[in-house]
C-alpha cells in the first residue's frame, strides 16, 4: 500500500497524493496555483502540519443537521460540495471543534 | 460510544478524554499542572487544534528502526516509554513529518 501519485486537482487549489492504510487514509497536499486554499495555512504553519481531519458519515446531510443543532457552524453556503474523492463535503468551523478544522464526507 | 469521564495523568501532565469510534480514537487533551508537555502547544494555539496522530505498530521497536534508517528523529531518549494507554509510546520529530508530531503506539 505504497502512496498514490499526485493528483493536480485544479478544482481544489491543491495537488494531493494518497496513503491508504488499513483504517485510515492520510492526504498529503501541496498548494496549486495562486489562491489556494491552504495557501493561509502555510504562511500560518510554515514548516507544514495537520490541515484537517476528516469523518465519513453515511448521511452528511442528517450529520450536518445534528450538529447544527448541537451549535456548530457550517463553512461555506452550508450545503454540501463534491470533495477530492468525487463525494460529498462539508467543512466545519474550527473554533467550534477547539481548533480543528473537521470535514464531514458521505461515503 | 460516548466519551470517556475526564481522567487525569500527573505522569504525563494532561487530563484525558477518550472519544471511541469504530476505527479511530479521539484524545483531548487538557493541560494538568504548571509544566505540562502541552503548554507550549496551546500557548501557539490559542484555540487548540490538532496536537498530535498516533499510529498503532505491531512491533515499535521495529517501527522506530525503520524510521530511523529513512532519516527521522525520534524525540527523548529514543526508547519507548508507557504512554496514557498503557502501552508502549514514542514521539517523532514534528519536522521530519511535515510538522507534524507523530507518536507510535504498540498494541
Amino acid at each position: 500500500m505504497g502512496p498514490s501519485a499526485p493528483v493536480a486537482q485544479p478544482k481544489h487549489g491543491v495537488t494531493v497524493v494518497f496513503v491508504e492504510l488499513p483504517n485510515t487514509k492520510i492526504e498529503l497536499l501541496e498548494p496549486l496555483g495562486t489562491d489556494s486554499p491552504i495557501a493561509v495555512f502555510l504562511e500560518k504553519n510554515p514548516s507544514g502540519g495537520m490541515h484537517h481531519i476528516c469523518y465519513e458519515v453515511d448521511d452528511i446531510l442528517a450529520a450536518r443537521d445534528h450538529l447544527v443543532q448541537s451549535g456548530a457552524r457550517v463553512l461555506g453556503s452550508g450545503d454540501p460540495k463534491i470533495g477530492a474523492h468525487g463525494k460529498p463535503v462539508l467543512f466545519l468551523h474550527p473554533k467550534d471543534f477547539f481548533g480543528t478544522l473537521i470535514e464531514l464526507e458521505q461515503v
